[in-house]
């Protein structure tokens, strides 16, 4: 009469941080995993029967236990291995890592960058989600939070109206957004060698160029004239996804105090907000 | 060489409240909106060309308008009239609504229930998922935010074991969990007089009742009696999902101060969790 | 040269479930608790010596195992316990201790209150600050995180115009906010047999009730009213404080779509807010 | 009966952005601003009198108007403006501007950084915290949001134990934390020509530098260590106080997986956490 549709299940936000100590320095890598297992895991379900369950406690041990040797390179490498580790299991179709990097500076000292002390970046997040099964493995990037603005050369005019309408067309407006950017890798990344650190830094420095190059006459376009540079500039990439809120920033009007506003005061605000999803991938 | 793939956009978190003033006592209603629409929207995002292009802006002076007269019973029926609205937009192929709904209970005052003050309950958000197309509709309802806790009665034992496994078998845990449920009714929910509160509030109660009934061998079972239980209390739900972190409460080490704890006192933790994501669905 | 000023330490954050397994049912108990010592802590500051340094970690043990048999009541007698066993350390000039309790309904089953399910309310926060030094201890208690809104019955008007103002006056208007209270028992309450929950419960009913009943003609007067109410309804309380945010919530012109708005249809609004804090207390 | 003890009211959460179009290049500013004033507002509470009420309306207004031209350097001079003009107010005892600029980094192009396109840089935020009365001024600065890592040089040792202690003395362990910090500048900085911008940069990487440098006994020892050296480095500075919670790294015991872990992989955490919060003043 019923049956188990589409299930997953993991364990989300095991916080990492790993401290390598070289001769000269110290390396630090901090890292949020999340670990997600898809699989004929219909007896858990129906039956209470936990024989074939990876426990998710498990999975957070597997995680740090990889961590003290295996987390020497992009985060995508480390979560091949701990995707691949986990799609052995006998009852899993899919493990799918997702792992989050929170970039650290070193902390400038008199006499140069410091070997042991750093300040958290904050201007973005690294993202990586990779999957596999038991004959294969698929490897995405991306971007999170990562807020941009664009003072000028973007406007929004010729749009439909109707009786609804109040917004006024306008050919220079601020453009902000909160950047949420996913691309997808072609087969050839999950092989051993793929630099995914040199192609997520071609991305990123891409994404950023293009958005502060480029007229825009609406965020879907925006969306449509990074993504095609995205792809332009890195042949392994097939896909982009990327997910902006339009955070409006409104032109203060400042007649009442007897002074114009010619692009001058705005009023920046996250509620309400648009929000354009769009992908752009290769033909055929 | 490049195209558009799967894309949406809108206008998320208005941010709505109405006061309907009847003669005796006032009527509050607070619910956050995001309005999406799919549809052929390539010449925007190809072309610059924003002539189709609903404006975010017009979206939310839309929500704001119908809401004058339109708001007067469920959210769903509300948002199926949004769904429809935008649904009927020259490149729309599909407008979809998805309405929280905050609930605030009356002041209690000396005389009765307060006429015209109301405290928030924060107990859970009601949500409703609306989707309309040029020739029907679909309509989801559903649970956010509402965080329970069952004292016993939850056991887990028998999983898997390998070489990274620590976890104790136990046969009493806490278990606690934030849920978020989701359900779909079958296609007679979009005709005129189905009764949605109704619907919600079956959906609701049983929900917690069984959580509270249930001998839980692991999230994973507690998922499909929960949801099994839902569809056979409303033949109008199809389906029924559910994501369930597992809030871990960790039984505290009171041995080093010479004292016992026999399920007494624990730590609260939310990071990391488990994270257990199961549809349950008739047959056929 | 230089020299040690106001100083504190502690654990914050201490997250803490009690469940106390009666022969009919389980208790639950949920307080988040913040530790702060302050006292003669310059040899730590100045000189690195931890001699008389109580560990942060050896607080958090403390509160642990002080609720293995000792919160038996009120959050507030739990923390006069916790604050008298720190202030006895030797370095410490007094002891503070927060605790944030938050609440759970039985979960509805057929025959009545589960007796080990739990929801959690979210409705507000119950706070209690407790501080004691040698000589004696002061108790403070509170309510947090409780959003109400009066839908009529609010005025403001009258206020000083100057060359920035642009707001109107109005005889009529939403009054919402998110209350923050604190008030101060006199000496007796930390006495034995001082009933603590009874206290609260006067406080947080006469605050509501008022809230409702009274007619606002700025948030500043609300709290004189409010404050006032619960000095009178308890004679423990010798001083009221509140924190209440004004969150606006514009009235939506909807005049371009052919609409009147009668107090009907409102945005609301979080960022920016009017921030009121005022106390009140007994003269002389 | 009662009376009105301390009070204060004011706007929060002001979003102010502002643009400067210089003919080569544009210049953005991002604060968030909270005006509080306090003065003789007892007519306001008590009779309901807002006579010489500012609204808080007004003090928003205000504070997009004075950005149109004023916002010309630090914020610290931006709010020494605010302050002075809403003390000047005929009710108005002391007028509190409280500013967090939050930073943003020009976008990266291949001809260099863009003159209109940033990125929001998320590594701390800067605040200034000026108030004025009708015969004087007060300045603050700090930085708040600041998150550092020493990966070595922290010990923790020799500290009290007592019955409920079990943490295990160490010499070696990461320190992680999230700064906040705020100092007082003597009453030169209120007079013109104060530079705020080299004061907060010296005491921001004196803070950092020394941060990095120093050998940490305790959390309490760090702060005296970087706070006397920000008033060695700036004698403009008359006091220090820092506010910085533990966010304790556990080591990950790995034995149960047969490997050892010498200071390799944590566990990051951020409840509890231990709060250390002290002033450094200059003596006399």
């Amino acid at each position: 009469m019923y049956e188990l549709g589409a299930n997953r299940y993991g364990k989300s936000r095991i916080r990492l941080v790993t401290v390598t100590r070289e001769a000269e320095r110290h390396v630090l890598r901090d890292l949020t995993v999340d670990v997600a297992l898809e699989g004929d895991f219909t007896a858990a379900h129906v039956d209470g029967d936990n024989t074939n369950l990876v426990a998710t406690d498990t999975m957070k041990n597997t995680v740090y236990a990889f961590a003290r040797d295996r987390l020497t390179g992009a985060p995508e490498a480390f979560g091949l291995e701990l995707a691949r580790h986990f799609a052995a299991g006998p009852q899993v179709g899919r493990a799918s890592i997702t792992l989050r990097e929170h970039g650290w500076d070193r902390v400038a000292l008199a006499g140069g960058p410091a070997p042991d002390a750093f300040a958290r970046r904050g201007d973005l997040t690294r993202v990586a989600v990779v999957a596999a099964t038991k004959s294969g493995a698929t490897v995405e990037a991306g971007i999170e939070d990562l807020t941009v603005m664009k003072t000028t050369k973007s406007a929004f005019s010729g749009f439909e109206r109707d009786r609804y309408t109040t917004l006024a067309e306008t050919d220079d407006r601020l453009m902000a957004t909160k950047v949420t950017a996913l691309w997808g890798y072609g087969e050839t990344a999950a092989e051993p060698g793929f630099d995914f650190d040199a192609a997520w830094e071609t991305a990123r420095s891409t994404l950023l160029a293009v958005f502060g190059e480029h007229f825009s006459p609406s965020v879907q376009t925006s969306i449509w004239i990074m993504a095609t540079a995205m792809l332009d500039a890195s042949p392994a990439i097939d896909w982009v996804r990327m997910v902006l809120p339009n955070l409006h920033h409104w032109t203060v009007n400042l007649e009442p105090f007897g002074l114009d506003n010619p692009g001058k005061v705005f009023v920046s605000t996250t509620e309400p907000h648009g929000l354009i999803d769009a992908t752009v991938r290769r033909t055929g």
